[in-house]
């Protein structure tokens, strides 16, 4: 079957180069939705592809050019090379596989690091009456916590007390170190939709009150679908971001609610370790969460978590 | 040059194997110091190799079968036939490389996870009047903090109070959750020596008492200089652990006095997550610290660090 290239394009048309104020080229300057999927039937073993427009499939990248990487960090690390021939994988019309036969993947698998921002909403820490951070608050899941967009949340025996959290999450596209924040922009690759799934009884009273663990279970860190590249989003601080829990919303807001944005975080992280391409940062969480509630509310196996920001997309997790 | 086999071999005499109750044979059966390595004018390429007795150089393992790994996670991911093979290249007294032209590298890099242990020797609760943890407190490095056994640590302008931490460390051989006490040792690929160098400012003050941020800084966790197999070692948890600070003790104890031993912590932090091959765990570090030293001492540039095990080796880092 051959489509035609106007009904294949989802967001390509817009095909604006960011440039930094040293007239370095952002990493991802073309607008596009990049996933990684396993077609159904196969081995499960990873490919990175570019969704078209919703239900329309994904073009298979490296079908179509067999010298693009398996896998996305590899993809982003090829860097603007790797970019311009996904773009022209998407124009070609070819190698599209059919929604029916696409699984989709977590969009980043095996980062370097997953950088979490704590207390990163004025209207969250409104809900706990905690004050504004004057600094971002930084602490980190292990990369063995990222599930795919529509995969289970595994509801460990160790927690009574399980919680959502829709988070704004990009991903690095450019190694660096120090990076200013005029320049920051240029690092990020895209954004996409993460859930920062957290036990709270972990997170808050145990473990000395560092919060790893209790963010950290196995599939606490549901992520997809598709990683947006910077260039397809009109302004990531100004998206509506909701979080359903079996249908009802718990948490709805906008990222303009955002305490410090994706530019400081990128500068405020990278005074510390060196970016590197995949690096995942989940940007924290709006109110809403389930253990700021009158009564409090955690999660249930057989509940269904839905999170969703505009522009980007919903991830569909069941608690199992 | 051939030398003599009895020359070579370091450890390699007792090839004890372990047996779990399960009878399940452990990941590393075979007594060896396993290294990362570069050849000294090549292109920095990592290279697994075997250390033969102090001074006399290195077994390259791709060199003498070219069908093993680049790097130590994917060596251990390899599991016990990647070992027999080493045995062998060990044994043929083949594929030295002197020592003169060895880089050694952190004998494990890109790790999933780098686990760090807090408050972990009774000694070190007691110098700063903390009370012994019922739990171990666990937090994690980046793995982007790890630098080798003689490289720099490079001292960030960010922090005015960068302190030393000997610690004894070990790595994950095989995957595993939810591990049993009694079997967790055979989930032990080995033992090495690290320091968690720790900016004392931004872990206890800032980023709202999360640690990791002053525990991540790059060049962090200096790690080597082998990986020595859990069959090379007696008792890991019978050995003196030392750190000098230009030549003087600052901290001299024994791993005897850890609260929560590797046994345990595997099989706590298993039930979070998943263990792969190549994880990192850093067990925490003894009294004399600089922190609790009265006044407070904290490196400074030109400091030399050495961080010594009994049977594991001598770790030495300039900070510059």
């Amino acid at each position: 079957m051959r489509l035609s290239i106007r009904t294949l394009l989802y967001s390509g048309k817009h095909c604006r180069r960011l440039f930094t104020d040293t007239g370095r080229r952002g990493v991802c300057s073309a607008s596009m939705r990049l996933v990684q999927f396993c077609r159904r039937g196969d081995d499960g073993a990873i490919r990175v592809g570019v969704e078209l427009e919703a239900g329309k499939g994904v073009v298979d990248l490296k079908d179509f050019d067999s010298s693009l990487p398996n896998t996305m960090r590899e993809f982003l690390q090829t860097g603007e090379k790797a970019i311009e021939r996904a773009q022209r994988a998407l124009s070609s019309g070819q190698c599209v596989i059919p929604q029916s036969e696409v699984r989709l993947l977590p969009p980043v698998t095996a980062p370097e690091k997953v950088v979490c921002v704590g207390m990163n909403y004025r209207d969250h820490c409104l809900e706990q009456n905690a004050p504004i951070p004057k600094e971002p608050i930084i602490f980190s899941k292990f990369p063995s916590a990222i599930t795919g967009p529509y995969d289970d949340i595994i509801m460990p025996n160790e927690s009574k007390e399980v919680d959502w959290e829709v988070e704004l999450a990009f991903v690095i596209g450019q190694k660096g170190k120090h990076i200013k924040e005029e320049e920051a922009l240029s690092y990020v690759a895209g954004f996409t939709v993460a859930n920062d799934v957290s036990a709270r009884d972990w997170q808050m009273r145990r473990n000395g009150k560092q919060w790893l663990l209790g963010k950290t279970f196995d599939s606490f860190c549901p992520l997809g679908p598709a990683l947006v590249t910077t260039a397809a989003i009109k302004d990531p601080h100004n998206l509506g971001i909701r979080c359903r829990v079996n249908g009802e919303t718990v948490q709805d807001s906008s990222t303009s609610q955002m305490i410090f944005r994706t530019e400081k975080l990128v500068a405020w992280v990278s005074q510390f370790v060196t970016l590197c391409p995949g690096d995942i940062f989940l940007t924290g969480t709006p109110p809403g969460v389930g253990v700021f509630r009158n009564p409090p509310v955690f999660l249930k196996k057989g509940d269904v978590v839905e999170c969703e920001i505009d522009e980007i997309g919903v991830i569909r997790n069941a608690v199992v």
